[in-house]
C-alpha cells in the first residue's frame, strides 16, 4: 500500500491559504474556492481542507489513513482555535465547525454537511452562555444531533422525524420556532435515546471522535451505491475522490442581526447587470433552501410593494460589503457568480462561490456584456453559450409559468411553441389557415402530400414515426414545430378524432398546444412568448464566424427557405431536395403519367411537362442564393411514393395519363417494396430511367442561363444521391456532363455525390474519380451502417434508453464511433485521390453541436442544416475551432 | 519506337522446333502446342510461328513491322520449302501455306484462318498435275480467294455465296460436289471478277504478297472493334497480341485414302476412358465442322448399326497411328485432350492439340481416373474440377436432349428440375403431395408461412423476388428446386390461374416443370436425369478434406436437413435459424398469443407452451448432430411476421389469445414497419423482450442435459443477430450466462454473436470483448452496405447488368471490394482483440466458390452454407487453400 506522501490538510482564512482556485483536483471545487476567496481577502471562515488524495488513501485502507493524517488534521483544528480564539471542545467557549464534502465535479448521493459539530451536552452550555441564548443553543445541538445521526450514524432520518412532530403535537405547535430551550433539550435526550437504541453505542461525545467520523463518512460515501452508480452514468473515474473542508461555524440564526442568503452578481434568467438573490434574517443557510420562510429580496431595485423590507434597508452594512465582495468575485473569475453568505451580528461571511446557472438568454447576454466591459475575450464568450441554447432562442416557447395539461409526450422533433385548433388532413390545414385559423394538423404520420398541409400549420403532431421520421425532418426544414412519435395518441384521420391514453377525445376544432422542445402534447391554448433576435446575439454569431473553419449551409428546397437560410448566416445551400417539388397539385400529375408510362417515349411526354415548373424552381432558388452555391439533389425517393393510394385518386390519375385503372393499379402493384429505403430509389433511378435525371439537368441549366442572362451570379451544383458503386457515378456523371458540355454556359457547374451507403465510404477513392464534391448524407449512412430505419426505431430506441444499452439517439447526434469511422474513411480515401475534394455533410447531424465538433475534427469542409440550426451551427462551428 | 529487339519467327516440324509448351505468351496456344507436339516427334505439317511481341510492334507501324519482318519471314518460307520438298509460287509442284491465328486465350472477333494460300492462276495448274486431281486443285483455289477475299480483303462474304448459288443453280446440282473442274474453274472467274470490282485491283498473284496480307489481316484484326470489345469484358489486356502461324497445307480431300476428324482422348460427356470422335474421308477439317455429311465414329466400340465404316475399320493404319499418338498427347500434358487430325493418302497429321471441353460428370470422373493412374496429384485434380459443376451433379437436371417449350424466364434461384401439377397454396401443396401427387408449387412470392407447402412441393415458382427471397432461400436451403421472380408470369392464387405472357393460361393441376439451373418455365413434363452419389465425387471431395483449411459447416433448421448436411460432409451447422420453428401449425397460435399479450406476464406464459417444442426441437437437432456444433441463432424476425394478415386468421387468434379482434388489429398496426429489414428484430427483440430469448436459451439447456443424459456429445452454440452496438451483447450476454451457470451443465456453451451490420464490423473488437465467437450474416452485411434490399433488386439490378453498371450480383457472389473490406475490417479487429476468436460467414456466399475463395484468404475459419452446397463448399474451400 501507498503511503501518504504529501501533506493532507491544506489551510485557508485570515486574508491566506495554502491553496487556490486552481488546485480543485486535489482541494475539490468548493476547497479551492474557498482557499482563493481567502487569499483574496474576502471575509472567508477559516478552516481546512483535506486533499482528494487522502480520500484516495482512506478508500485503500480506511485505519491507516486517520492514523497518518490525525496529527495533520488536530494541526488544522488548532489552526482554527488560533484564528477563532476557542477551543475545540472547550465547554466554556467551544469552536464548532462545519464539515461539507467538495469533489471536482457536483455529485449527488454524496454526504454533503455536517453542522455545529463539537456540540455535547457540555459544550452546549457554553455555547448557550456565550451567545445568550438557550434556545439557540439547544436548537443547534437538536440540529447537530439529528444530521449526525442521520448522515454519519446512519439512523433513518424520519425516525428523527418522527419524535420531533411527535413534541411539537405535545406542545401544540405547528412551527419548530413554537419549541422552547426546554422543549429542545428533552428533544435531544431522545435523539440520543434514539442514536443509542439503534447503533448500540451512546452519541459520540467526544469532539475529536465526532471529527473523525464525519470526515470518514465523507470519504466513505465516495464508494457509495448511488455515488458509484452516478460516477459510471457521468463517466466520472472513481479515482478522483472527493476532499473534505472543515470550518468555523459562523451562525446567521443569533438574531435580527444576523441571517443567511444567496446572491448572483447578474441577473441569471435575463443577464442583467444587476444584482440578483435572496436574504432571510435569523436564520441559517439551510433555512433559505428549505422555504419555509419567506425571503427577502436584496436589493431596493428589485423590492416590490408585498416583499418585506430588502437587505439593502434592514442590514445596510452588511449588504454594502456584500455588493463590494460580489464585484470583486466576479471580476475575479470573469464570469457570473452565484454566492452563499452568513451575516453573523452584523458581520458578513462568504460560505461559497461558484459560477451560476443561468438560462439559455442570460448565458448570451452575459457573454457578450462582459466582452463589452473588457472581462473576457471573444473566444471566451463563444465558449460560455451554449449552442443548443440558441434553440430556444430562436423559436417561440411557452410561458414557463403558465400551468400545463399535459395528455400525452412525444418526441421533441422540431423545436417551438405551437398552438392552434386540430385538423387532421393536409388540404383542411390549407384551408382552415386560408380563413386565418391557427391550426394544428395532427396525422398519423406524414408523407409528402401532406407538405402543403404542414407549411400552413402551426405545429405537427404524429403519433408513428422517429425523429427522422417525414413530419420531423420537414417540420425542422420549414421551422415548424413538431410533436413526433407520441404513440400513446389514436389519430383517427377518418372519424376526426385524437384519442388520449386516459381515454379522452380531441376533435377537430379542439385547441391543443405542442411544445416542440420538451415533445408535450398540452390541452387548450397555452400563452407563448415571442422569440426575439437580440443584438447580443448577432454579435457573437459575428465572432463565431470569425473563429469557426467550417462553412455552414444549409438544407432548403424553396425560395422561401432559402432566404430564411440567407438571412441566418447561411453560405449556400447544402442540399436542395428535388423532389418535394413534384408533390404539388399541378406537378403531380405529369409525374404520376410519367411513373405508369408504357415506354421512355411516354416518361418523356410526361418529363417535357415538369421541366417548365423544374427550371422556374431552380431559378428561383439561384436567384434567392445569387452568389452562393446552391446544391441540388437529383430526384432520389422511389417511384411508388408519388403513386396514389385511394380509389378516387387512381381514377384520376388514369384519365389523366389515358390509361386504364388496371394498369395504374399494376404498375403500384409492380413497385411496391418491401423495404423502400434499401429499394429502388436514388442513382438507382437515374440508372433505370436515364430521362429523368436528364429532365432535371437540363431545368438546372436552363435556370442557370436564365438567371445569368439578367445580370445574376447563379452557382448550382448538381449531386448525386445513394452511390454505392464508382461505375454508377461514370454512368450518370458521363450523360451530364455531356448535357453540360451541349449547353455552353460560361461557368463551370461542378457534378458530386453523396456519400450516405456503408459501401460509398469504403471505396471514396474509386469514387472521388468521378466526383467534384462529396456531401455525407449521415441520416442514410446511419440508417444503413446501424441497420436501423428511422421511421420504425422510435420503439425499440426508447427499450434502449430504458435498459442503458445506447445513451445517445444516434439520428439526432451522429454516432462517432460508428457511423463517425465510416465518415473519417469517406474523407481520407475521397482526398486521398483528390487532396483537395471539397467534403460536407447534409444529414439532419449538420445542425448538432457535437456531431458539427465531430465534422470539424475530421477535416470536413461545410456542414449543412435547417435553415433554423443555421445560427446554432455557426456557434458549433466556431466552439469546434476553438476546442481544436 | 521501338524496334523489333528478338527475332520474329519461330519455327517447328520434323521432330524439333524453337519453342514448346511454356511458350504460350509469345507463340500463343496454338503455336506453342504445334511445337511442342514437333518436339515430342509427333506428325506436325512444317511450319513456324511469327510471334505476339511482332504483333505488337505490327500494331505500333504496321509499314515498319514488314520491313524489319520481311526477311525471317522469308526464312521461314525457305524452312518449309526445305520440309516439303517444294517451292512456295513454283508453278508446276508449289507450297501451299495455311495461315492461322492463335492468341493465348481464345478470343472470338479475331481473323481465324486462310488455307490454300500460295494458289494462283499458274499455280493451281501444278496443283492439279501434282495431285492428278483437277476438281481437287480448282476446288481448292476457288476456297483460297473465296476466303481471301473475304477476309483479307474485306469483300461482303455474301457476294461469293451467291455467285456459288447461281453457279450450282445454272448447273441444276445441290451440293458442291456437283460442280466439276470446269465449274470451279468459272467460279474463279466469277470470284476474281468481284475482288477486282469490289477492291479496285486485281486478286493479288504474287504469292508473297498473299502471305504479308493474310499475316497483316491477322495482326489488324486483333484491333478490330469486336476483338476490342470482347477484351474489354474478359479484362484481357490489349498488349497481350496474337501469334500467326504458318504451315504446309495437309491435305484431307484427296480422295478415298484421305480424311479429316477430331478426337477426344476420354469422351468428353461421361469421362469413360474411351477414345471418342468423328472422322470424314476425302474432306477437310471445315467439312466435317460444316456438317454437311455424316461423319463417322473413330472406333469399332462406338459403331452402330446406322452408322458408316468407323476409322478404325476403314483407315486401319491411320487410326493406329492415331490412337498411339494420343495416348502420347495425354500422358504428356497429363489431361484429356482435344485433337484435330486430317489423313493426307494415308499419312496421319496432327493439326492441332489442346485441353479438351467436358461436362461436369467428366471432368469429375477425368480428374480422379488420372490420379489413379498415377498422371497427376490430387491437388491437380481438385483444380480440374470447377466447384460450380458439382451443382449439377447434386441435383436431378432435365434431359437436355428433350425438346422444351419456354414460357417464361426467371431467376435461377435454387438449382435441380422440378415437374410437377401446379397448385397455389403451401395447404394445396401439402395435401396434393399427401395423396402422391408431384406439385410445384405457384405463389406471387412467399412467406414463413408457406414453408409446409415449400417443403411438400417439388419445386417452388415466384413471381417476385431475388435471388435472396424468401423463396429463393428457404429452396436452397432444403435443396428444392426454385424459379424465382418469374415478372413475366401474373400469379393469381386466388382465381388459381397463372396468365403467360402470351396471354395463355396455366391452370391449377397443369403440368408444369421448372429449370432450377436456368430459369426456364416449361409447360408440360420434361424428362429429368437423376443425381447421381459417384464413387468419383466421394474420392475428390476426401482429397479435398486433406487440403482445405477452411471448415464446412451447414444452414439446417431441421433434423432432416442436419441430416442431409451430414451426409454430405457437414463438420456442423453454422447456422440454424430458430423462427422457422414457430411457423408450425401446432404452435403459431402461441407464438401470436404472445405478441399480442398486454405484457410481460402474458408473455411468458405464452412462451412457456413454446418451450417444450423448442427444446424437442433443438434435442432433435443436437442428436442429428452428434459430435459435431450447433450454432442456434435466437429469434431474428420482426414479430409482425408472425401474425395473421385475413379477417379470418385474426378472429382466430384473438379467440385463442382471448382477447379482442381489435386489439389484435391494433397490435398488429402497431408493429407495422415501413422497412422491416432495418426493423425491431434480432438482438433489439432480445432487448425489448429478454423472456424471449430466455425461453430459448431454456430450452437449448434442456435439450443439452436431454441429449447428454442419454448419452450423446451435444455441442450447443448460442448466437446472437444483428448486433451494432457492443452493449446489445454485454447486456443479452450476461443474462444469458447467468442462465447457463444455472443450468450447471458439464459443458461449456459458447454464446458469439453475427456480425451482419457495417457498424459491427467496424467495431468488432469492442464487440469481441463480449463474444466467444463471430459469424458474418453476409446477406444483412450486404443488403446494409450497399443499401440493398434483396427483395427489392431484382428490377433495378437488371438494369445495372444491362448497363454495364454492375458485373456480378452481389447477393450471391460476396461483393469483395466493399462488404469483402467489412468482413477483413471485422475479422481483424475481432482479432485484435482475441487473436484465436473463431471466426465464420453463414450468408448465402457460404456456399459460392468465389466468395469462399475469398474467405479463405480473409484468415475465417469456416464457411456455412445450404446442405446441398456442403460438397461444393468443400472443394470450393480446397482450391483456395491450393491456389493460396
Amino acid at each position: 500500500m501507498r503511503a501518504m506522501s504529501e501533506r493532507a490538510v491544506w489551510m485557508f482564512g485570515g486574508g491566506r491559504a495554502d491553496g487556490g482556485k486552481d488546485d480543485g483536483e486535489l482541494l475539490g471545487n468548493k476547497g479551492a474556492h474557498l482557499a482563493e476567496m481567502s487569499r483574496l481577502g474576502l471575509p472567508v471562515p477559516p478552516g481546512f481542507t483535506i486533499t482528494t488524495a487522502a480520500c484516495r488513501h482512506f478508500i485503500e485502507s480506511a485505519s491507516r489513513f486517520w492514523d497518518e493524517a490525525a496529527d495533520e488534521i488536530a494541526a488544522g483544528v488548532a489552526h482554527l482555535e488560533a484564528a477563532t480564539g476557542r477551543r475545540f471542545g472547550d465547554p466554556r467557549d467551544p469552536l464548532l465547525l462545519s464539515v461539507r464534502s467538495g469533489a471536482r465535479a457536483s455529485m449527488p448521493g454524496m454526504m454533503d454537511t455536517v453542522l455545529d459539530l463539537g456540540l455535547n451536552d457540555e459544550t452546549v452550555e457554553g455555547l448557550a452562555r456565550q451567545s445568550g441564548d438557550d434556545r439557540f443553543a439547544w436548537d443547534s445541538y437538536r440540529r447537530f444531533v439529528q444530521l449526525y445521526g442521520a448522515v454519519v450514524l446512519g439512523v433513518d432520518r424520519e425516525l428523527f422525524e418522527a419524535r420531533l412532530e411527535a413534541r411539537k403535537k405535545a406542545r401544540g405547535v405547528q412551527d419548530d420556532t413554537g419549541l422552547d430551550a426546554g422543549d429542545l433539550r428533552a428533544l435531544v435526550s431522545d435523539y440520543e435515546a434514539l442514536v443509542a437504541e439503534r447503533t448500540g453505542a451512546p452519541f459520540p461525545q467526544a469532539p475529536e471522535a465526532q471529527l473523525r467520523g464525519a470526515v470518514e463518512a465523507v470519504f466513505g460515501s465516495w464508494m457509495g451505491d448511488r455515488a458509484v452508480r452516478y460516477r459510471r452514468l457521468n463517466g466520472i473515474p472513481d479515482d478522483w475522490g472527493t476532499a473534505v473542508n472543515v470550518q468555523a461555524m459562523v451562525f446567521g440564526n443569533l438574531g435580527a442581526d444576523s441571517g443567511s442568503g444567496v446572491a448572483f452578481t447578474r441577473d441569471p434568467a435575463t443577464g442583467a447587470p444587476d444584482l440578483v438573490g435572496e436574504f432571510l434574517p435569523n436564520a441559517q443557510g439551510e433555512d433559505v433552501v428549505a422555504g419555509i420562510r419567506t425571503p427577502r429580496p436584496l436589493t431596493c431595485a428589485a423590492a416590490t410593494r408585498v416583499s418585506a423590507a430588502p437587505m439593502e434597508e434592514s442590514h445596510p452594512e452588511a449588504f454594502r460589503a456584500l455588493a463590494g465582495h460580489l464585484r470583486a468575485l466576479e471580476s475575479h473569475y470573469g464570469d457570473m457568480q452565484d454566492v452563499e453568505f452568513t451575516v453573523e451580528r452584523g458581520r458578513l461571511w462568504i460560505l461559497q462561490t461558484r459560477t451560476g446557472k443561468r438560462t439559455a438568454r442570460a448565458a448570451l447576454r452575459i457573454a457578450v456584456d462582459l466582452v463589452r466591459e473588457g472581462r473576457i475575450d471573444e473566444r471566451t464568450a463563444l465558449r460560455r453559450v451554449e449552442p443548443k441554447a440558441l434553440e430556444t432562442l430562436l423559436h417561440p416557447a411557452f410561458d414557463p409559468e403558465a400551468p400545463r395539461e399535459v395528455v400525452a409526450r412525444g418526441l421533441a422533433a422540431s423545436p417551438g411553441a405551437a398552438v392552434g385548433r386540430v385538423v387532421f388532413t393536409a388540404d383542411d390545414a390549407e384551408a382552415w389557415a386560408e380563413r386565418g385559423e391557427a391550426v394544428v394538423l395532427a396525422r398519423p404520420d406524414t408523407s409528402p402530400e401532406d407538405i402543403h398541409g404542414m407549411q400552413a400549420a402551426r405545429g405537427i403532431l404524429t403519433a408513428r414515426g422517429g425523429l427522422t421520421s417525414h413530419a420531423a425532418v420537414v417540420a425542422r426544414g420549414m421551422g415548424r414545430c413538431c410533436v413526433a412519435g407520441a404513440g400513446e395518441l389514436r389519430i383517427d384521420p377518418r372519424a376526426r378524432v385524437i384519442t388520449l391514453p386516459d381515454g379522452g377525445v380531441v376533435r377537430e376544432g379542439d385547441w391543443l398546444s405542442l411544445d416542440g422542445g420538451t415533445g408535450e402534447v398540452v390541452l387548450g391554448r397555452l400563452p407563448t412568448v415571442a422569440p426575439e433576435a437580440t443584438p447580443e446575439l448577432e454579435a457573437l454569431l459575428r465572432w463565431a464566424d470569425d473563429v469557426r473553419r467550417l462553412r455552414v449551409k444549409a438544407n432548403a428546397d424553396t425560395p422561401r427557405d432559402a432566404e430564411t437560410a440567407r438571412r441566418l448566416g447561411a453560405e449556400g445551400i447544402g442540399l436542395c431536395r428535388t423532389e418535394h417539388m413534384f408533390f404539388d397539385a399541378e406537378r403531380l400529375p405529369a409525374m404520376q403519367q410519367m411513373i405508369v408510362a408504357d415506354d421512355e417515349d411516354g416518361r418523356r411526354r410526361a418529363l417535357a411537362k415538369l421541366l417548365p415548373f423544374q427550371r422556374d424552381d431552380f431559378a428561383a432558388l439561384l436567384r434567392a442564393m445569387d452568389g452562393l452555391p446552391v446544391t441540388i439533389r437529383l430526384l432520389d425517393p422511389p417511384l411508388h411514393e408519388f403513386l396514389p393510394k385511394s380509389d378516387e385518386e387512381i381514377a384520376e390519375v388514369a384519365a389523366l395519363a389515358g390509361v386504364t385503372e388496371d394498369r395504374v393499379r399494376r404498375r403500384t402493384a409492380a413497385l411496391h417494396e418491401a423495404n423502400p429505403m434499401l429499394g429502388h430509389r436514388g442513382c438507382r433511378l437515374g440508372i433505370s430511367y436515364p430521362e429523368i435525371y436528364e429532365m432535371q439537368v437540363q431545368a438546372i441549366l436552363e435556370a442557370t442561363r436564365e438567371v445569368a442572362a439578367t445580370g445574376g451570379d447563379p452557382r448550382p451544383q448538381i449531386m448525386i444521391p445513394l452511390v454505392g458503386f464508382a461505375s454508377e457515378l461514370a454512368v450518370l456523371r458521363a450523360h451530364i456532363d455531356a448535357l453540360i458540355a451541349a449547353a455552353d454556359l460560361p461557368l463551370a457547374i461542378p457534378v458530386g455525390t453523396m456519400i450516405e451507403l456503408p459501401r460509398a465510404a469504403l471505396m471514396a477513392d474509386e469514387i472521388a474519380r468521378h466526383a467534384d464534391f462529396f456531401s455525407f448524407g449521415t441520416n442514410d449512412l446511419t440508417q444503413t451502417a446501424l441497420g436501423i430505419s428511422r421511421d420504425d426505431a422510435a420503439g425499440f430506441l426508447a427499450d434502449y434508453a430504458r435498459r442503458g444499452v445506447l445513451d445517445f439517439d444516434p439520428f439526432r447526434t451522429l454516432d462517432q464511433d460508428g457511423v463517425g469511422r465510416l465518415v473519417a474513411i469517406g474523407a481520407e480515401r475521397g482526398r486521398a485521390t483528390k487532396p483537395d475534394l471539397d467534403i460536407g455533410i447534409c444529414g439532419e447531424h449538420g445542425g448538432d453541436p457535437a456531431s458539427i465538433a465531430f465534422c470539424h475534427r475530421a477535416g470536413l469542409d461545410s456542414v449543412s442544416c435547417s435553415p433554423f440550426r443555421v445560427p446554432i451551427a455557426r456557434l458549433a462551428a466556431a466552439r469546434a475551432a476553438i476546442d481544436d
